[in-house]
């Protein structure tokens, strides 16, 4: 595809949020050329507040001037729009399924890692690491090839890098281990070969960077304990 | 079609629950037959727990025995699967964007909701109305039609259900205005016609027991203030 059959594409994303990064790999995969804006969350650009002024977050598409917004929806307009790396499998079920597993991602595992993570409170945080490694278990049982989208990368894999390069910085930033090689052996390689692919490599944040910066939020949040 | 031509589908559903009446209503819709197994909430079936082991919810779709939980990814399943009713438009854009306000409802409208009914706690109760309020408003000016979904009912609107047919029972039980049709003129004409469509209309429980609950609901709440 020549550029100018892309249409004008325009991602507004910030360097450190899975959420962006997640429409970035979608986008390499596909082979799509866009115009990068990059937000600074604590001071958000007035084109980044007109074109999501609902959630007022990156990521945000826009597409021949369309907007989209949230990062699963993107996705799949991703999948729907540039055909060149289908993200979803073809069939109704196994559709299903990727959604069911990406949604899980977000409204269960995810949250609990954050809570485990960065909950001072005793119980609380044993509560969240006990839910995060359950929905880890669910995860570890569900991958049964390469990636969650079997040969290639597909939306399953998309919305759990949070697990596969976020998570391990973020554990050793805070203490804390869920992703053990022991418990969890296919997830342990998935996240090796996941964040070794090409595209996947080129579009994460630096890891020193991010474990800087998870290193001054435990500290600013124990020592306010 | 003939009733073989749908597979094997059974629907494990709860009357009073909205997630389960939207999956029935889109059943309903499409002209689909199916088995349908009333799960006690307080006493779920061996089954239901075998289907949606994770969430141990209703509602479930199995079809020709594979499992499928989560209303949205339901709603989705049906729409690619059978295609008497189109619940998504064709246009990718127009996709994303009923997408977008089906997860707007569910992760933003309806928790503002819930929490303005059942919070006795006034400060968090009156943050609570003003979210619901500022969602319906949006919802409100996205409704350009007779439905979110044009002319004929979509996803949009079945994820609204609630907001059409629940809300007005508990605004009554707990004392509480949000959808007035003073601020709100086109989402409370548009609840009126969902509501009788004939589908919808034979799909949902009846009033009476809904208020019912919700009025013993309120009155626990505020026993126990």
């Amino acid at each position: 595809m020549a550029k100018e059959e892309y249409g004008d594409v325009k991602f507004f994303g910030s360097g450190g949020s899975p959420y962006a990064r997640r429409v970035q790999i979608a986008l390499k995969l596909n082979g799509v050329k866009y115009q990068h804006f990059e937000e600074d969350i604590r001071n958000k650009s007035e084109l980044l507040l007109k074109y999501n002024p609902i959630h007022k977050k990156v990521p945000v598409l826009v597409h021949n001037d369309k907007p989209i917004a949230e990062s699963l929806v993107i996705l799949e307009y991703i999948d729907e729009t540039w055909k060149t790396h289908p993200l979803l499998p073809l069939n109704p079920y196994h559709r299903a399924l990727a959604r069911f597993w990406s949604r899980f991602i977000d409204d269960k595992v995810l949250p609990a890692i954050q809570e485990a993570a960065w909950t001072v409170e005793v119980k609380k945080r044993e509560k969240a690491i006990e839910e995060a490694i359950e929905g880890l278990r669910y995860l570890e049982k569900e991958l049964n090839g390469k990636f969650f989208g079997g040969e290639t990368i597909g939306m399953v894999d998309i919305a759990a890098a949070f697990i596969a390069f976020w998570l391990p910085l973020m554990e050793e930033a805070v203490g804390l281990k869920l992703l053990t090689h022991d418990k969890f052996p296919k997830l342990h390689k998935w996240s090796q070969e996941f964040c070794s692919h090409p595209v996947v490599r080129e579009n994460l944040p630096p890891p020193s960077r991010l474990l800087g910066f998870f290193k001054a939020r435990y500290a600013s949040i124990t020592a306010s304990k």
